[in-house]
C-alpha cells in the first residue's frame, strides 16, 4: 500500500508552538511517512570546522510539522505509534559543541573554564550498523530524539523537553512503541525531528548519532482521556517521560504520573502502586544535556495486566 | 508634567512573547505610567474560597504589554528606570496555593503527600505600611515581580523567569533602580505586571503582597550594547539576575554575567574579578518557587567606579 | 569444601569507620560466608506498628564488619567478588518510613506537608520468588544494598553512599559481579549488610525487599592500583557507582571515573572515550532516597576488550 | 580580667568527631580565647606555588578542639557567644585551588575541562582593612568560617557543614552574634577554626580572606532545649543555617527549622509563620563551594519580640 509522504513545506520549525501554520492534516488510523532533517538541518559536512559557522541559536534542532490530527481536541490524548525509522543518508554525524554536553559546563550552569575541544565525527551506516571506528560497530537502534505536540499558549525552543514532549532524547521513542501526548490545541499540532541512529543513556556528549530520516508513524486520538506528561507503551512496559532539572525532579514527575496511570487504569491504591514500583520499577535516563533533563519511569506490564 | 497613562488594551497577556500586538509605543527618554493588575487579575476577593475557582493555569500572572520602545533592535539593551510604584487598591493579597510554594511539593517536583491548606489573607495598606496583623506592620517596599522583554522565537508563560526577564520576583527591581534587558525583537516589546507591596527573599509561600499598581518608568536604548541576562543598576550595586534550577545554576549564571560586565566595562581580568567577588560579592535570593529560580549577584560599585 | 562463617562479634556497626575493632581477618583469595541482619537489625515484626518504636537514628542499617583483608594498604584496590546471597529468613520486609523515600519530603529536603502513611509489608519468599501479593511474584534477584570499606579519617553513617562504597543500593552489587573499592587504611576494613531480595531502580519507597542473609564473597587485593570511586565488573559491563546530590552530580562522577578507567586501562583518548560513551554508555539509577543518591555508569565490555 | 588562652595541644583536627581527646574543659559562662591557624595550617607562603605541595586532602581546614563544655549533654543546646576575632598575622591569604570553588567544575561535580589557573594572593591587613590591591580596601568584618560540635557516632571531614555546624562559611558567625548547636555527646566537644577577615556571599572562589586568629568566645548550655540545626541570634535577627545540596534543599532545611523556632518559642501557628516569612524573611548564602552548601534563613526579631 502506498502511504502519504510528508515533507516540510516552508521553513523547518525551531519551536513547539501553536503559532505555526500546519503542513499537513492526517486522519486517526492513517499511517504516514514523515521526512526529517538532522539536528543541524543537514548543514554539517566534513569541510565545516565549527558548528557555529552553520548553525545559530535558537535556530537548532529543526522540526517537521506541525501536522494536524483530525478530531484531536484539548483534553484528549494523541497516541503516536512509531513503525519504522530509515536513515536517508549513508552516515551519522556526532560531535562536541563548545559549552554543550554532559561533562562540560554550559551556558545554563556556567563556570570560568575553557570549553572542551570541538570535534566532529562522520560515521558510515550500513547493514552492520554505525561504524564508530575500524574496530567498533554500534547496532542500528534508531529512535526519534524529538517528538511532541504544541503547547496551549507557549512556544518553546525545540531543544527543550517538557510536558508536551519535545527534545526528550530517550531511546524509548522507537519503532514498535506508542507515545502518548496531552492535546492542548485543536488538531494537536504534532512535530518531530532529530532522529538518532543510536544513542547512549543521557546523550552524554550532547549529540547522538544524528541522521535525517524517513519515519513512518500512525496516529490515534484517545477521546476524553487526559494525560499530563508523555507516556510510552511498549510490549513489555508502561513508561512515562518526565523532564525537569535537577534529574530527581524529572524522575519524580515520571514516577508520580506512572502511579496515577496505575491508579486510574489498573485499579491500584496509590500507596500500593508506590510499594510495587519501589520493588519492580525501572528508571531510564533520557538526556542530561538539554535545557531540561529527562528520566523515564517504567513498570513491567506483567505486574499490571488483567489481574 | 502630565505623563502618558498606559492601560492594557485587549486581554492581559500570560506569556512573554513576540506574537502579541503592541498596546503602545514609547520613545527613549519618555516617562510613562503603566497600569497593572495583580497576579490574579484582581479576581481574588474574600468571598472566593479557592484560587482555582477564578484562575486557571496557564492564564496566570497577567502582564500589561507589549510596549514597543522605538529604536530598540536585536543586539541592543533596553534600560528601564523604575520611578514609582503606587498601589491602586487599599489592600494587598497573599495566600497559599495547593502544590505551589517553597515549602511544599509542586507539580514540577511532586511527591505523594497532600497539599498544604489553602489560605488567603487580605491585608490593609496605608501610610504605615501593610498590616500583616494587629501587631505587625510590614514597610511598603514595592517592586515589580515580573518585567522583561519578548524572546526571539519563543513565547514563555508569565510565571517563568529567564534570560529575557519575566517573573524574577526579586526585590531589586524597585523604584530608583534601572533594569537592563537584552533586546531580541524590533521594539523590544516590554511587559510588566505582578507588582508587590513587599516580599521576603525567595517569595517563600509562592505569593507576595500582591497589588494592582500604577508604575512610572522611563526607557533608554543602549545601542549596540549587548547583555545576556537581566542586569540591575542601583546607586550602590551592579547586579545580575540569573534564573535556572537548581539554585546554584541560577547563581552561577548571575556570577558569570557579572564577571563579564566587570571585564568588559571596568577593565578587570577575569580571574581578578573572580577573586574580588569571592571577597565582596553579595547574593540575593529572588524566588525559589517559580518554574525557574532566581538569584541576584551583586558587586558594590565602590570597588568598581573611580579606577 | 567448608568455608569460614563470619558472624558479627559484638554490636553491629552503624558507620563506615576506621575506628571499629576488626571482627575477622581474611586472606586474599579466600572465600568466606558473611552473615548479615536486615536493615532494621531484624527488629521489625508484624506486631510492630511504628518503625520508630524499634529503630532510632543514627542506629540504622547495621553492618557486619569490619573485616581485615591481609595485605591491603592505602593506594591499593580491594576487589570483592560476590558469589551467592541466601536469605536466612522466610520473608522479606518492606515499608514506608515517615519522611523517608523518593516521593515524600524528607528531613534533608523538608516541606511543611504531613508524612505519607507508615505501612509495613511482610512478603513470603520461596522458590518462586517474593510474593508481593496473591497475583504478583517478584523474581529473587538479590544484591548487597550496602558494602564498602573504611574511610581514612572519617566515620560516616551506614545510610550514606560515597567514594568508599556504603549504602549505594544499586542492583549491580550482585552475585557474579566483582566490586572494587579504594583502600584507605591498612587491611581495608570491609563492611557489608542491607541485603535485598530484589529492588526497583531508585529504591523508590526508601525500603527494598529487606532480608537477613548469608553472603559468600572472596577478596583480592590489586596492589598499587588505585581507584577513586567504587567500580563494578560484570561479564558484560565495566561500571562505576557515583554518589552525590543532585543526581546529575552522581552521574558525572560515575561517567568521569569510567572515562579515566577507559583511558588508563584500555588506551582511550579522553575525548574518544567521551564520544563512545555518548553513543553506547548506559546509566542505571541506584538510589534516589539516601543522604546521597547513586548513579551507575556502564560501558559494554565488547567495545573495550582487546582491540 | 585575664582570660584563659586555649592553644591546640597535639595535632590540629581535620574532622568533627567524638573520637578526639579533649584539649580543654570550660565552664558555662566562662570566656576564653581560642587560637586558630588558617585553613592551610599557616603553610602557604609566597614561595609556595602549588597548594598541593603543602596540603593533602583530607588534611585540610585544621580545627582547634575539641573543647569540653561542662554540663552539656545530648539533647541540650550549646550557645556560643562570639566576642572578638583578632588576626594573629599581618596579612590574609586567598587563592584559587584547582577543581575547587564556585565557578569551576569540582571533584563532586566533575567535567572533562581543565582546571582554572591556581593563583595565590597575600593581602596586607591594617587598621584600614584588607588591601585587595592599591585601590581597593575591604573592611575587616571577621567571622569564623568553621565552628561546631561533635556528631554522635560520625566523624566528618572539616570541609563539610551539616547539622552539627562545621564549615558553614557564613558571615553571620561573627562577633556580637550567638550560635547555637545541638549537643550530641557529653561535653558537646566544640571545635572551631578557619577564621576569615572578610568574605563575599558564597565564598565564591572557595577561599576567603584566610587568617589565623585569636578568638574570644563564651559558652552557655541550654539544658533540655533541643535544636536540629545551627541557630544564630543577633541583635536584629533569628537565623538558621541549613547545609545540603542543592542550594534549595539547604534553604528549605533552614526555613523549616526557623518556622519550628517561631512555633515553639514565639507561639506561631505553622502556616502563619510560613506566611510571615514569605513577606519578611531573608535568606543569606553561606557557601556554594563546600561538599554541602549553606543557606541562612533570617527572621527580623521586631516581628517576633514584644507580642
Amino acid at each position: 500500500m502506498t502511504i502519504r509522504e510528508i515533507h516540510q513545506s516552508g521553513p523547518y520549525r525551531y519551536s513547539y508552538s501553536p503559532f505555526h501554520p500546519p503542513i499537513a492534516t492526517v486522519e486517526p488510523g492513517e499511517t504516514v511517512a514523515i521526512h526529517t532533517v538532522d539536528a543541524f538541518e543537514n548543514k554539517m559536512t566534513p569541510e565545516v570546522r565549527h558548528f557555529a559557522d552553520v548553525c545559530t541559536y535558537p535556530f537548532l534542532n529543526p522540526q517537521t510539522g506541525p501536522i494536524v490530527v483530525n478530531g484531536a481536541e484539548p483534553g484528549d490524548t494523541l497516541a503516536v505509534k512509531i513503525h519504522e525509522i530509515t536513515p536517508t543518508r549513508d552516515h551519522a554525524i556526532t560531535g562536541t559543541i563548545p559549552y554543550f554536553g554532559g561533562l562540560t559546563s554550559t551556558k545554563l550552569d556556567p563556570t570560568l573554564q575553557p570549553p572542551l575541544e570541538e570535534q566532529w565525527l562522520y560515521l558510515p551506516i550500513d547493514d552492520a550498523g554505525i561504524h564508530f571506528d575500524a574496530q567498533r560497530v554500534i547496532p542500528y537502534e534508531p529512535f526519534l530524539g524529538t517528538m511532541g505536540v504544541a503547547p496551549e499558549i507557549e512556544a518553546v525552543n525545540a531543544l527543550t523537553p517538557d510536558y508536551y514532549g519535545g527534545n526528550m532524547d530517550c531511546v524509548e521513542t522507537r519503532p514498535g512503541n506508542e507515545v502518548w501526548f496531552p492535546v492542548h490545541v485543536d488538531g494537536a499540532h504534532f512535530f518531530t525531528g532529530d532522529a538518532h541512529a543510536s544513542q547512549g543513556d543521557g546523550e552524554l556528549t550532547g549529540v547522538a548519532l544524528e541522521i535525517p530520516a524517513r519515519v513512518t508513524v500512525s496516529f490515534e486520538v484517545k477521546k476524553g482521556y487526559g494525560v499530563k506528561w508523555p507516556r510510552i507503551v511498549s510490549s513489555d512496559f508502561l513508561m512515562v517521560a518526565g523532564s525537569a532539572r535537577p534529574l530527581e525532579a524529572a524522575a519524580r514527575i515520571a514516577w508520580v504520573e506512572l502511579i496515577d496511570w496505575m491508579v486510574n487504569d489498573y485499579g491500584f491504591d496509590r500507596m500500593k502502586a508506590y510499594h510495587l514500583l519501589g520493588q519492580v520499577g525501572q528508571m531510564r535516563l533520557g538526556n542530561m544535556v538539554d535545557p531540561k533533563y529527562t528520566m523515564v519511569a517504567k513498570c513491567p506490564r506483567r505486574y499490571l495486566d488483567r489481574l
